[in-house]
């Protein structure tokens, strides 16, 4: 009989070959490869195909997963239809989870899946991937638009994953760095081990339900407050802080009182997330280059960092990548209850490359329980209760 | 350092006061009440109750919560409108999981789940449960009708949970002893311990996500074909059989070549599934009641499971609950590929006991990985791939 540990706290739940994270020397690696050279050399386009295949791709094969993920971009308007009878007032990310779980109904041919422990239709597996991760930008952009009750924009095809995006966002072509910050973001979120969201992959993956219907679940996973999210809740504080003199009283009275400062520290690093080390220059890097014309809210940011290395650097405590990349979202015209579909647009590269992997040597999960409760006992009649 | 045991089978992942399985005895207990007396003396209302709050219900509690569910059955007409764009040829779990999954849009509150480790909001989990058990037949019978092109019928307010859903999908009050079958056959699918839809439960619920994703991502995994849907290959098994004279040699002819025989064995049960005995005592007074005026594949079905009996009874080896279902719901004008949904309408009560238990002491999942990835490597330009 195996140990009962909560949230299965350090139990192994897969053999993966994805991603691997040193947390004692702040290093995270996507199929061996560091985040830090991914984010300097790589795009999302690659640095996705790299996770789903496990190698980096030649030049013809990037080409053609471009092209693939460009001419994908179409929504059917039977969606924007789905769309238009949702509340404006919901979440986004029920709006996501909603509209992935509808694509399943419309692109139909799992049934490759049932046919043994393993698929072997690898043209289902990697055209479905194809049609979720070229999709979700454009879903999420489109309910934007309809949930201010405008008509969305069109995507293009001559526009990058991270362009497309932001251009589907602001209906204009947007600004070269905000793009390339865009690209990297999605890169940095794209894959990150076994947390609650990869995990419900692998969950309902397992069971051989459709690759959209597994999609679904891990959305709904990410939407829950424990889990996405920080990043909204940074920007909520630096607008409470208001000026960057306000920093140091701030943090001082938020450590007196034990309370959370968002965007501080992450559970998987000893030292500082690297995710965050490149946000952070990037974030320096935009900061130049905008100049004076900047949202003052940046300068609140690096005093409450300054504050913060201070007091916790030495108890190996760091900025994380939450701290970082609401803010630049917000540069970006991007509201911010839409930030956490943003992660889950960059997440869907690493949650395909799980459900493929799962696919791979597949056993249904069924662990067990430990039963705490009644003992046999019989039906009371209800008059004699 | 704990043992990787895939699928996680045989680890512990909950501890849990809701259901007990004696799989050596073929018993099957909820909160400690043997599910035979339940199936005896219970309803589907009460014994969700039971499930939800751990104790029977007294009167007053049980009427309070019966007319609770039958108030709730009203479906917005946006969600009306959503289906109305879903194609008629999706599978009927994909649409319930999407509509499911958009209810927390229109019906939002789980803010009360933010505010720490456990929900202490009690009225919401008890209005939430409500509008969920409530909505879900309606739903499936809603589709039923409009991928056929109709209106749906409109729920009454006067009808118990199993009759309301046959007269929303027939559009008459259905034969009793159908209504009382139906209503056996809920309670029977009620809960079932820790299977993976059940654990998709816990996973999505441990972060904190609103209980409508928590239920699509749920409905997910038991629409996946391991899981849910070995009722509607019994009836195609039986359909392929054809007359009861050919069953002897079907089944020897399986048993021959290894293959499986669809309803036949559990996973958890070393003798017959006590939920299968029930199911089969129902199938044996519909029989008599209808008397000659019977679907030809019960005799199938009686023949079918007397060459089973004499075969595979000494191996432990016995009809379970689905080989009895898929033929009754049959009867009741169920199309086949409705049948897992049934499943999901039942096992509602359990999930969301399930969920309210996890919400009770909750930990965030995250379990580990064993990583067996390429080790630390640099990147390579790709004019050098």
């Amino acid at each position: 009989m195996n140990e009962y540990l909560p949230g299965l706290a350090g139990v192994p739940a897969t053999q993966s070959n994805i991603s691997d994270i040193d947390g004692e020397n702040g290093i995270l690696f996507y199929r061996g490869y560091p985040i830090e050279e991914l984010a300097e050399y790589s795009s999302f386009e690659e640095t996705s195909r790299l996770l789903l295949d496990g190698r980096l791709p030649t030049a013809a094969e990037l080409a053609d997963f471009t092209c693939q993920l460009n001419e994908n971009r179409r929504i059917k308007f039977h969606t924007r239809g789905m769309m238009k009878n949702l509340p404006a007032s919901g979440h986004p990310m029920e709006m996501l989870q909603t509209v992935v779980a509808s694509l399943g109904m419309f692109y139909p041919g799992s049934d490759c899946l049932t046919g043994g422990d393993a698929c072997r239709d690898l043209d289902y597996i990697h055209n479905t991937t194809v049609k979720i991760m070229a999709r979700l930008p454009c879903i999420v952009t489109m309910w934007e638009h309809i949930r201010n009750g405008y008509d969305p924009i069109e995507p293009r095809t001559d526009l990058g994953y991270a362009e497309n995006f932001l251009y589907m966002l602001n209906g204009k072509e947007p600004d070269p760095l905000l793009a390339e910050i865009m690209d990297v973001c999605l890169i940095l979120h794209a894959e990150h081990t076994i947390n609650a969201s990869t995990f419900a992959v692998l969950v309902n993956a397992s069971t051989l339900a459709n690759p959209y219907t597994v999609m679904a679940a891990a959305i709904g996973a990410l939407s829950g407050p424990l889990h996405g999210g920080a990043n909204q809740r940074v920007l909520e504080m630096l607008k409470e802080i208001g000026t960057p003199d306000k920093a140091e009283e701030y943090v001082d009275k938020k450590l007196a009182n034990k309370e959370v400062i968002w965007g501080m520290g992450h559970r998987e690093y000893k030292t500082k997330d690297p995710r965050a080390t490149i946000l952070q220059g990037l974030m320096d890097k935009f900061m130049a280059a905008r100049g004076g014309d900047l949202n003052p809210m940046f300068e609140v940011a690096k005093a409450v960092e300054a504050v913060c290395e201070d007091r916790l650097a030495k108890k190996g405590v760091y900025a994380n990548v939450d701290f970082y990349s609401g803010l630049l979202y917000s540069e970006m015209g991007i509201p911010a209850d839409q930030f956490t579909t943003i992660f889950a647009i960059a997440r869907s590269a690493g949650w395909l490359a799980h459900w493929r992997e799962q696919l791979s040597d597949n056993r249904i999960f069924r662990p067990t329980q430990v039963y705490t409760g009644e003992p046999r006992r019989s039906y009371v009649p209800i008059s004699k209760r």
